[in-house]
C-alpha cells in the first residue's frame, strides 16, 4: 500500500554566511565536521547535531525505500524560520531555502512533494513569496510555526496570508517552535516533551477560537504531532467553551465541535490508544502519517503505528496516504 | 456507593487585609458585593467572581447531599499559594488559611477531609507547618503549587519537603497554579485550557525524571485534571526518554514506565476517552474522582463521567472512594 509522510524535515547543505550578510547573529550555520554528519550552529553556539539524510536527497531515498515511503513531504526546520529577523532578511532566507526544497522536488517529483516557508512577521512580503511558491516554484503548501513571534495563529494580521493560501490552493503545515517557557524548563528536553505539545494546543485553539477555521473553510491545514496537547485536551477546552463563553467565544460564537473533522493531523504520537483518539476526534481521512523524519524524537520506522494498528486495509488506506492527498490537495 | 471528590477549593469568607499587613500588594481580597456571591479581588483588580458555596460549609453540604458526594477533599484556591510573597508573609497566610480549612473539617469531620497549604518557597518555614498541619490540625495532605516560583518540582531545595511528607504520612496534591506563558495567551481563557494542562505535565515530567519518585517511594501524590496534558503526551514523553536518555535521564537512569501506577490523578477529564486512558495507563485504584467544585471548569455534577462510564461496580469503586481512600491513607 502506498505511503506518504506528510511530516519530514530537510535542509541544504550548505547555507550562506547570513549573519555575516545581514549584520547580525541568530541564523543557522552547518559545520560539517564529519563526512555524514553536521553541527547545527548557531552564533558559534551548538544546537543540534544532524546527520546526511538531513540534506542529502540520495540517501532520504535509500531510506525511504527501506521504511517503504512512497513520497515524503518536505519542509524546513522550525529553527530556521527566522521570523525573528528583519523581514527582508527573513525574506531572503525563505527565498533561498524554497529554491532548495523545489529543486530537490524538481529532480524527484515521484518521491518528494515540498512545502515553502514565509517570512510571516511581514505578511506582504509573506504574500508575495507564497505567490512564488505556488506559481514558480510549484510547492503544495507552506509551514508555519505555531506561533509568530507576539501573534497567535489567530492574529488579524495573518488573515491575509490564510486568504492567499486559500486563493492559491496551497495547503498549511502548523509545527511547534520557540516553545512557550523553555526558559523555565531548561532540563530533560522538556520544552520537546511538554512545551512541543502545549504549542500546537495553543495553535488549534488559536485558529478555532479566533475564527479561522470558520472565515477559511477551504483552507487546508494540518498540526504536527497529532495536534499536540489538543486532542487529549478537548474535553477541557470543549468544556471551557460551555461554560464560560463570554470569555472563550468573544471572536467566534460557534461550538468548537463545529471544527473537527475540518482540519488535519499528522499520526506522531506513539501511542495507538492517542492514534486511536485522533481518529475517533478528527476521523481517519483526517490523521496522516507523519515520522518527523529524520529526526530520533519521529517515529524511528515511519507508519509503523499505522501498520501495527487494528485497522483494516481501507481504514489504513487513508492513514498511510488518501488523508495525505486530500490535505495537499491531490485529490482534485 | 460512598463518593470522595478529591478536588475542591473552599476560601475563608473573609480573609485579613495582607495588603496593609505585610505593607506590599499582589494579595486576594473579598468583595462581597451581594449576599451569596464575592468579587476575588488582587489591589483592587478583579480576578474571579465566586459563589457562596466556594466559603459556606453550609451551602457545600446542602450540594454535596445534591450530588451524593459523600465526602470533599478541601484545598485552597491555588492563587491564595503566595508562594511570591516574603516567607514569612506566605508562612503566615498558610497559618491562616490552615486553620480555616482545619476547622471546617473539625466541624463536620464526616463530611470534609482538608489539606494545607504551604510557604514553599521557604522549605524550612514549609517543613515547620506541614508538622503543624500533621500533628495539630489533623490535616490529611498538603496541596502544591505545579512549580513554586523558579523552581520545577524536582529542585533539589523542594527534597527536604518530600522527605517530611513522606515522615508525616501526608498525601500532596498538585495543583497547576501561575501558567506558563500565560502572558503570550491572553484570550480565549487559554491559560485555563492551554496553560493548565501544560503545567501539569511540566509538574509530572520533573518529579519523574527528577527522581522524586524515585527517591520518596512511600509518598502519596495526586495530579490535578487527570495529569493535564501528561497523560495524552506519554507516548512522545517516553519516546523521548528512549531516543535521548543523555538529555532526558540526567539526574533518574530509570524508564519512565516505571513510575506509572506509583501517583494518582483525579478524573476531570470530561472525555470519556481520556477517562479510559488514565486508567489504562496510571491503573484505576490510581484514578480518584475530583470535579474541581465549585468552579464552572469543573465538573458540574461531581462523578457524572464516572456514573455515565462502562465501568463495574468493582472498578467504580475505585474510582469512586477507594483510590482516593489510598491516596489519603485512610486504608492503613
Amino acid at each position: 500500500m502506498k505511503r506518504i509522510d506528510i511530516h519530514t524535515h530537510i535542509i541544504p547543505e550548505h547555507l550562506p554566511r547570513w549573519a555575516e550578510k545581514f549584520g547580525y547573529g541568530g541564523f543557522v550555520n552547518l559545520d560539517h565536521h564529519t563526512n555524514c554528519s553536521a553541527k547545527m550552529m548557531i552564533d558559534g553556539k551548538f544546537f543540534r547535531e544532524i546527520q546526511s539524510n538531513c540534506w542529502d536527497a540520495a540517501q532520504r531515498l535509500k531510506e525511504c525505500d527501506e521504511h517503504s515511503i512512497d513520497l515524503q513531504v518536505l519542509s524546513t526546520i522550525p529553527v530556521l524560520f527566522s521570523y525573528w529577523a528583519q523581514p527582508k532578511d527573513a525574506y531572503d532566507v525563505s527565498r533561498f531555502l524554497n529554491d532548495h526544497v523545489a529543486d530537490i522536488v524538481r529532480k524527484f517529483p515521484e518521491r518528494f512533494i515540498g512545502l515553502g516557508t514565509l517570512p510571516m512577521q511581514d505578511p506582504q512580503l509573506a504574500i508575495l513569496e507564497m505567490h512564488r511558491c505556488a506559481e514558480t516554484l510549484g510547492l503544495a503548501g507552506i509551514e508555519i510555526g505555531s506561533h509568530i513571534n507576539e501573534w497567535n495563529l489567530n492574529a488579524k494580521e495573518l488573515f491575509e496570508i490564510y486568504a492567499a493560501a486559500e486563493e492559491l490552493d496551497l495547503c498549511l503545515f502548523v509545527h511547534p517552535w520557540d516553545m512557550m517557557a523553555k526558559e523555565k524548563m531548561p532540563q530533560y528536553w522538556l520544552p520537546w516533551l511538554v512545551g512541543m505539545p502545549a504549542e500546537t494546543s495553543l495553535a488549534i485553539c488559536s485558529m478555532l477560537f479566533g475564527g479561522v477555521f470558520e472565515q477559511f473553510p477551504k483552507l487546508r491545514i494540518a498540526f504536527a504531532h497529532g495536534g499536540g496537547a489538543f486532542p487529549g485536551s478537548y474535553g477541557r477546552i470543549r468544556h471551557g467553551y460551555e461554560v464560560r463563553p463570554d470569555l472563550v467565544a468573544v471572536d467566534n460564537p460557534n461550538h468548537p465541535d463545529k471544527y473537527l473533522g475540518k482540519f488535519w493531523v499528522d499520526s506522531l504520537v506513539h501511542d495507538i490508544d492517542m492514534l486511536d483518539k485522533l481518529i475517533s476526534l478528527f476521523g481517519i481521512d483526517k490523521v496522516a502519517l507523519g515520522s518527523d523524519y529524520p529526526f530520533p524524537l519521529g517515529e524511528l520506522s515511519p507508519g509503523k503505528l499505522i501498520a501495527e494498528s487494528g485497522y483494516d486495509e481501507d481504514e489504513k488506506s487513508w492513514l498511510n496516504y488518501r488523508a495525505a492527498e486530500s490535505w495537499l490537495g491531490m485529490l482534485a
